[in-house]
């Protein structure tokens, strides 16, 4: 199994090519909280993720020989960059294998770090396949994406800045996708101090631990769905799986609202950019997901900023929503002089502000004499979305929630 | 005029509310313009943006009765931030006024640091007119949010940070809205070292500088219309403009688009969320708008993140067609059975991604037998985008660009 030594041996290696990344105290989320939230901007480090420190490890332990015929991998997401540039400042060459329909954003980057692309296959299990392929064809090494006991240790570097940062630390909560961020950095901070709690954090989109741990050994669910695609996977890892059985003191789950909450309050008021992934830890401390003492000194890892921009603008909607400053509502007014206007003066008597008013007197559902209006609101929060619409419905409209905070879903 | 020692002893009095902010060295942007690229990270100050830096300044040197009888400013921006947490940290009472439609967000943000809000007026000067009138009122300090020695000074600490952490920088770019911020950051660096060069940039939208230089005084532009709210100011301060002639080397401008294309590069490279203001010391270096030699030590102030989340992603958009992301073409297809699997073909071959397609064969324009068809890409840059069209047109197709890089509008 991981020792420390593993880890320590991986830090030597890493040093030069992955930055130390910031580990900051943060007022918001301490007040928010009780807590004392410190914050490891993994999302800083070169490549947009952690991913950068395991695959410096694995390719710095490869030989000679195998160095030479070089490194393949399939992957669309984090990975792909960071195997990318850990090859290329080892002057070690690498192929990157991605669906055909991979974001540009994605090809790209990884390119600008120095791998060819290779776009095969209508999904990851075809890419994946073809990368097995070029390794079987080319003698090329292939670098697995969690599963592999040195890329487990080149992440937990991760744990080793944090201790040596913040001794004091109580809690680390780190996202669970395949459990090798996870399993490298309860090795280190146990190894520092065996009454540090490492908690776990999966998407409930994409939860397989808590079955595995029931089970004893890694299970697969069925199928993924989360927007926190950087840890969308189905099975834990067979060389993490024990580790995070031995070191990982909880393992908790949070949902897609719950992401993008997250999200949102660290770009407004951390103005720090956070991939779902890597918004997973503080959305389940926003959310008391485990429990914490006032002051507890709690290390939310976020491991990672690359989310694609278009994604981004859903997300970021998705969270307001979720926090009831943005409501959408169908209401049907009766087709008289002033209806909109007296609708209207309600709602701005109440502070809300509009953004948007669908007015569609064609809709064949309701009578001839009604029309249909849709409203897009920027409210405070869920109490003022219910006040707003008590008073609506106090004024005599019918109004629906096409799109609220959690109790209207 | 404005001297050191009044920025030495703003430092003072600002040190135990305003943070010291990082000043990174970026490998991304220094790798893109060949310049040695330090970012002042001001984006993270308290409150999201400096301001709070000259509020403190000017709040902590009332007098005891001043202090007593509370202060009181209009602003729906980030001076209203500042304001709220210099008066609350000095335990001064403090009224801001903001027009009855400024955002929800930016109420909620001043409430929580410690201000009252009150919503009068249907504009700016609306606000501003009752804040006046509290000032006699209730003989409150009005808080001018640029045009004070005392605002001046606490901004230019930021100056004095820049010299301790990089004296060796050679240029500092500083956004220009009223001129409060630069005025201090080039007293501070200009005393450190004269030959320390400072850059003032302003929106296209909102220039009323490069005029006033040229006749000596300040003078107003008829109408202000950026993106970048924080620095849409009509005229230069009095009090700033001879700082502005005599310690400003020169004043640049930057467009819209240059501004949302550094805002989406600061997100998806630095994973940091610039508000339009804070990016334009970035655009107009990225841009070229002042010339600088290769390796030399260029320091842009990113000022403030405080954007509304709704125009984040209007401005994400914007950034993304400006750099040849993401194109909207119209074409018009003869109504032909496989007519539109040739387009999509001809697109999947040249490796753009589709987004959205709109078919419409009701539009009244166009011929009985041909349907009309808008396609949203993903592409990979205004090359890519000149590839793409020139296939689609050598296969037979018209085309129009409705959306697409700088070349295209």
């Amino acid at each position: 199994m991981l020792q420390l030594d593993d880890v320590l041996a991986a830090r030597d290696r890493v040093d030069d090519v992955a930055r130390h990344t910031p580990l900051d105290y943060s007022n918001t989320f301490s007040a928010m909280t009780g807590a004392e939230v410190h914050l490891k901007h993994e999302c800083f480090q070169r490549t947009g993720s952690f991913k950068i420190r395991g695959a410096t490890n694995r390719i710095r332990t490869l030989t000679d020989e195998e160095q030479a015929a070089g490194v393949v991998t399939a992957s669309a997401g984090n990975h792909a960059q960071g195997v990318a540039l850990a090859a290329s400042r080892s002057d070690v060459d690498a192929k990157v294998v991605m669906p055909e329909t991979a974001p540009i954003s994605k090809r790209k980057a990884t390119q600008s770090y120095g791998a060819e692309v290779v776009l095969r296959g209508v999904d990851y299990d075809e890419a994946q396949e073809f990368a097995h392929h070029l390794e079987a064809e080319e003698g090329r090494t292939y670098v697995h994406a969690f599963d592999d006991e040195y890329i487990m240790a080149g992440q937990g570097t991760i744990g080793l800045e944090i201790t040596d940062t913040l001794p004091e630390v109580d809690t680390v909560v780190v996202p669970i996708g395949g459990g090798g961020l996870i399993s490298g950095i309860a090795t280190a901070v146990k190894a520092h101090d065996p009454d540090i709690r490492v908690v776990g954090v999966q998407a409930e989109g994409a939860s397989s631990v808590a079955g595995a741990l029931e089970k004893g050994q890694p299970t697969a669910v069925d199928s993924v769905d989360t927007i926190a695609d950087g840890i969308a996977v189905r099975k834990v890892g067979e060389q993490t799986f024990p580790v995070v059985q031995e070191r990982v003191d909880e393992v908790v789950t949070v949902s897609d609202d719950e992401i993008a909450t997250a999200v949102v309050l660290l770009l407004e008021r951390g103005k720090t950019l956070a991939e779902g992934a890597g918004a997973v830890p503080l959305a389940a401390l926003l959310e008391g997901k485990f429990d914490y003492e006032t002051d507890e000194v709690v290390a939310p890892v976020l491991s990672g900023g690359n989310i694609d921009l278009n994604l981004l603008s859903t997300v970021i909607m998705r969270g307001l929503v979720d926090q009831g400053r943005y409501v959408k509502v169908r209401t049907v007014l009766k087709d008289r002089p002033g209806a909109l206007n007296h609708l209207l003066d309600v709602v701005a008597e109440e502070r809300a502000n509009i953004y948007a008013i669908q007015h569609d007197r064609t809709n064949r559902d309701i009578a001839m004499n009604a029309t249909e209006v849709e409203l897009d609101l920027e409210t405070h929060d869920a109490d003022h979305v219910d006040r707003l619409l008590e008073r609506i419905r106090e004024e005599g409209f019918e109004v629906t929630v096409l799109n609220g905070p959690r109790q209207y879903q």
